[in-house]
């Protein structure tokens, strides 16, 4: 596998940071080429017209690869290097389940949650939509291990890495706490043991950037929740 | 593999279509336990707590597995037949890609373009955004075969056949056309051979029941529209 690889990515996506780390941990070099999304380039258009969202994985001359968890897994099933993805095929499902499941369920209503915030509502249907999503996924971590993986991190571990770091800076700048200690132990002694690893801490962007970036969007999130379909009933 | 197998599903979903076609092309028996949507039963909150949908699948006494595409990717991983997801990794990629494609930005959007209509849009942003990734979509199909998966049905026929049936269905009861042979000429082949399949078509539903639930249901939509978050700003 000498096949150049290339990673079109942007400083700070939660999304980008899956496929990092799945390169990393599999050892592949790669080339990162970031991208303005405020600005976008041809590259983009062009590898990834469906979605024109990053990340895109180029790997030698083959059409590009699109979505992170998709991604994730085409790096474990490509490259040599220690399994992502549990060895059985039930596991896989688990795993692949609840990465889903954090995407739909928690990363959604998160938001929800900040434009209720702006709008001066402290508790909100989809703040508490997120708490209890995350004490559903509090019940998965397997007992008596380091992370979702077992002892090492694994397909669930980077496909819920938006739930460190991108997380407390949402807390932070929505002022909503979210993940505690006393509903989410296990999960709270998984982020701490997930940011701390090599690996990741590579992949991690800066926090003050992250606060400075999502504090400067908070009145335009509001603005895009503008409903976009009529309302014929009240 | 001579454990159980049994299929939590409900009539006229194109999510348990999914399942019950992998588990037929592979020749699995399974039993199929029916669901009443408006009246969920303790099983399948006991099995499915996080989303509490269908389908749902017990396989023997492991823990149930959820979600219509990890259904279709563990039934094709745990039992023998011929595979339905490519042998390549980025056949695999490729089809897993337009596999979520297809459910987040054609299903999502037809739901939208019922509701303008409803509301007395015959051409709205969704409609021509279901159509603009209809487009899309038929790009990608592999020239000279019958299927998605080449010569016989595979995994991204099974994750899209929900454009078949239930997108003609759609249409007639919204009133507006989305695939056309004009625009659309390879995928409208593609439904006609996809729906003549004989392991397809004894999992299909009665077009007239879809029919009429679809119109008993179209207001109810429209109310379940209305925006679930305030306005701070116009």
């Amino acid at each position: 596998m000498s096949e150049p690889v290339k990673l079109i990515g942007s400083l700070g996506s939660p999304y980008v940071h899956r496929a990092e780390v799945a390169l990393r941990l599999k050892g592949v070099p790669y080339e990162l080429i970031l991208e303005d999304l405020d600005d976008k380039s041809e590259l983009l258009f062009t590898h990834n017209p469906a979605n024109e969202k990053v990340p895109v994985l180029l790997h030698g001359d083959r059409p590009a690869i699109c979505e992170s968890l998709v991604i994730v897994e085409y790096i474990d099933e490509t490259f040599d290097g220690a399994p992502l993805l549990p060895a059985d095929s039930h596991g896989r499902a688990m795993a692949r389940f609840w990465a889903r499941f954090v995407d739909e369920k928690c990363s959604m209503s998160m938001w929800g949650a900040l434009i209720w915030m702006i709008a001066g509502h402290a508790h909100s249907e989809p703040a508490e939509t997120v708490k209890d999503n995350l004490t559903l996924l509090e019940t998965q971590f397997p007992e008596g291990k380091r992370f979702f993986g077992g002892d090492t991190i694994g397909y669930l571990d980077i496909a819920i890495g938006g739930i460190t770091l991108w997380l407390g800076v949402f807390e932070e700048v929505a002022g909503v706490p979210l993940l505690t200690e006393e509903k989410h132990p296990a999960l709270c002694r998984w982020v701490r043991d997930y940011m701390v690893d090599e690996t990741v801490r590579r992949c991690l962007p800066e926090r003050g950037h992250l606060v400075a970036t999502l504090t400067s969007r908070k009145e335009l999130y509001v603005g895009l929740a503008k409903p976009a379909v009529p309302h014929t009933q009240e």
